[in-house]
């Protein structure tokens, strides 16, 4: 029995997020339909991010355990002939049998899109959130800053959570406007995130770039642990997970994993 | 009766092209339909650019004639509350009752884009062709300078064509990458184009970027005046009409129309 990691990209728009459930299609899904098609083996991925429907990924992580003989690195390749156009593993290879993609020392960056024009752009409508009032990104970059660092991020959670703990930390968080395109991408690296959080953020900041909201404010968002008194959540559409580091990018270091 | 100009953008994914054929959504009839759930006015519009079945338009122009008293410029927002999302009038004005969009003197500007990655990436999969040959993007940008210029393009031209001249004139191509995107963009801008000729053109540039064309070649292919010497038709997904400028940007101007 061997170990196999799958990075995988995929376009969100048309599932009903990562995880399996009845009636609905899901990334989770069709990975394990497409590892059935390839080697008859019954068997459940487990991914390191559960996203919502809607959300896309460049790089998420799935791991799963077979008796296959294909050489790791030749997965991607041969999973890809049996996904649908809109999911696409990046990259495969083999890890240690004990190695779990959400319990080990990870760093995650995700970013949200917003496309800040008067009226929608039709073909970025699956993949940014358009809001039409004018933004002021200096102002979100230095207000999002208050969020760099170890808090509780009870207030930026979504009250259906079932985490533990609530303190997360957020290593860097920028906010880049692209003048051409018109889109605000609001990057964030951290440890981890809670359900919806970085939609939560992203709604947050939106408000910041109206001048509804200021740094001060945040800094008392955190202060109060309460979902009520952060900023509405962001659609789905407009969230990408880029890619999971795990620690030092090196897999041999799996035996920190709590 | 009063004569109304729309700017369009569009995602052409899930149509049949611009242009009204039975049995077939296309952007014309949702336009067509939209101004009758507005107005109940059963009229056709007259497109600038009959885009094929893929292609995208970030500003592609359709006029109409109406004897309805809505003012010029709120064509745009009374329309798209009936347009499907995919399809969005980004402005609208009143023009000369004899204003016609394909016979002015125009400059359209056209964008192709290339996802230059080993394996391709879900989210782009409908707006990029994927290659992923490494593509030599100076030794592109150097030899589409031989298309520059007025030129017999019948070696980049559909056989099927109607055009009586094939003769056209190409003011600028920038063949451009984005690194961390790995998307090369080919910007081509001309007083007109021939049935696909700006997808042969790209798909000509792409063996440029493989090594396997030269400047010279496209010289030579201009001179043969032969579809069969140049390059394969690129797909559609990577096309999109940026936009259509008619002289001086003056609707004023119409009267130097052929």
């Amino acid at each position: 029995m061997r170990r196999i990691k799958l990075v995988v990209a995929y376009d969100g728009s048309t599932y009903s997020g990562w995880q399996i459930q009845p009636n609905a299609v899901t990334i989770e899904a069709v990975l394990d339909a497409a590892i059935y098609e390839l080697t008859k083996e019954k068997i459940h991925v487990t991914g390191a991010s559960r996203t919502d429907a809607g959300v896309h990924a460049m790089g998420n992580v799935a791991v799963f355990d077979t008796e296959s003989t294909i050489p790791g690195s030749r997965w991607a390749y041969a999973l890809n002939r049996y996904l649908p156009e809109d999911v696409v593993v990046q990259q495969s290879w083999e890890v240690a049998p004990d190695f779990h993609p959400r319990h080990c020392n990870t760093q995650k960056t995700y970013e949200y899109r917003i496309l800040n024009t008067e009226l929608p752009i039709p073909q970025l409508r699956q993949y940014t959130w358009n809001v039409s009032h004018p933004l002021d990104v200096a102002r979100m970059q230095e207000a999002a800053q208050a969020l760099v660092g170890e808090h509780d991020f009870k207030s930026f959670c979504c009250v259906r959570t079932q985490a533990e703990s609530t303190i997360r930390t957020i290593y860097a968080v920028d906010v880049i406007k692209d003048e051409q395109s018109q889109i605000i991408t609001i990057r964030i690296r951290g440890n981890g995130f809670l359900y919806n959080m970085v939609r939560i953020i992203a709604g947050t900041l939106m408000q910041v770039g109206r001048g509804k909201t200021t740094k001060q404010d945040i800094e008392e968002m955190l202060r109060k642990q309460n979902r009520e008194v952060a900023g509405q959540t962001a659609p789905p559409q407009g969230l990408t997970l880029m890619h999971i580091d795990y620690v030092d990018n090196d897999d041999a270091e799996w035996q920190k994993c709590e």
